[in-house]
């Protein structure tokens, strides 16, 4: 798709020296998602698969979570002034007796009619809206597997090196096998846009994979793997202190900081073949 | 403020070796901001100038220009089941005749009325919004001036070190001098409480400024800028497309991949002594 990227002039300054280089830069655009033609949310994203990240908001939100929740997914046939098709605007249709998500809370997982929002709250929130379990997934990796995740994923990507503007994500079978790769402007979209490949494609809950994401591990990132089945979330760099919370109250296997041959393990380290640490209170220091 | 960060033990392998550190973790919580009692969005931030959020993020959505248009913004006064007050829900208070946002729509930018969602539509809305020019701040600011920006946040961060886990803004005078730092989980919460602590000073519309962020130039930083009046944006990373539709448009300067000496100016180069670029067309190759 020519909308991934654009290329434009730009003056470039090194070390005083000038010079006006061609760029390639990632495209952004808006995407309204909206459910049974009513709009729920609109996200910044780079275009390009665009029904696959409607879809994988939607099994996030805990609107669907099995492909035969979704009758169908469709652009919507308007236009700008000039009669063309923007293709921004997509309308997801749900099967019967899915209900339909109440656009008006802006985030239905959290409870706001009282003051007591908190950490606490949030991970309570996922608990009660997950669909599956991952606590209990025999899923066995390899410390070793894991270290050769990341150059697998940058080995796959297409537009990362020419932008340095996107953020990957990377599902791979607990073999090591690279099943789904996305990329976007937004690091929550690249995540979104491989579940939702996954509920189409009928593989939610994703049992027994690895999810790797290029950047940071927050608090909705690892709410993403929940709510799609995810036993085990990578991540190239820091995960937040909730992020962490949220791994171990779910079962989920944690790794952040995976860089060459170094990782850190936060939760579910079973999963890597070493012992578990010390109960979830917060180390003394 | 000790939930800045928080500290856990983790698993670490390096080459096979397993030690188990001590890990310091970038705390994460989330903030529902109020308007006038009301719930207008909720964001996962690092807790700390949770009032600067909130102020910043009101100016972002076009809901206050300056520092009288806020009569007051306070902690709600709830509290979780067990008596603790989370200090997670601010309530900002709106100066008497200063209209409310309509919190039934996330966000007020986009028209959400017909399919015509596009870039132009986005870029139309902010230039609606924006209260301020920033087209003819006459800022000038060397590139060597710039190309130390970047090791003056570093010097200045007191968290990121720790955790590897958050994101910067930082805002300078025109001779460099940092005036503000912020640090966040969440790019936009960064740069939101550089906002507003800006308002709340009585500093917007922040004429004469530069705003340097640790990451990539979105959209909405852009926006972000452009709403707070500031009228130069440099990134670390790569900007978006749009990002650098945004600025032409609004006569923002624009830098990217500011490393070491070196830095592509997408938009506004002749505040940096530089020409600008041929028109805005996208280059033919």
């Amino acid at each position: 798709m020519g909308r991934v990227t654009s290329r434009r002039r730009v003056v470039r300054v090194v070390d005083g020296t000038v010079t006006e280089p061609v760029d390639t830069l990632v495209a952004e655009e808006p995407l309204e998602i909206r459910v049974n033609g009513r709009a729920l949310t609109i996200t910044m994203r780079t275009p390009g698969d665009d029904f696959d990240l409607a879809a994988g908001f939607l099994v996030s939100e805990g609107v669907v979570q099995r492909g035969e929740h979704v009758a169908g997914i469709r652009y919507c046939a308007g236009a700008t002034d000039d009669g063309v098709n923007t293709y921004n605007v997509v309308d997801v249709v749900l099967a019967a007796g899915v209900p339909a998500p109440d656009p008006s809370l802006e985030r239905n997982f959290y409870t706001t009619s009282s003051c007591g929002l908190c950490g606490k709250a949030s991970l309570d929130a996922v608990r009660t809206t997950a669909a599956w379990s991952v606590a209990q997934d025999p899923l066995r990796v390899e410390p070793d597997l894991i270290a050769e995740l990341p150059d697998r994923l940058r080995a796959a990507q297409r537009v990362f090196d020419r932008t340095g503007g996107l953020h990957a994500a990377g599902l791979f079978s607990a073999a090591g096998e690279l099943l789904c790769l996305r990329e976007d402007v937004g690091r929550h979209n690249a995540v979104d846009k491989v579940v939702g490949w996954a509920l189409r494609s009928g593989r939610v809950p994703l049992r027994g994979t690895v999810l790797l994401v290029s950047g940071r591990a927050s608090f909705e990132l690892v709410q993403k793997a929940v709510m799609a089945g995810v036993p085990a979330l990578a991540a190239v760099s820091a995960p937040s202190s909730l992020a962490v919370d949220l791994a171990e109250d779910n079962g989920l296997t944690l790794v952040g900081f995976l860089r060459g041959a170094s990782m850190n393990v936060y939760t579910g380290a079973h999963r890597l073949g070493l012992a578990d640490r010390a109960p979830a209170a917060p180390a003394r220091s």
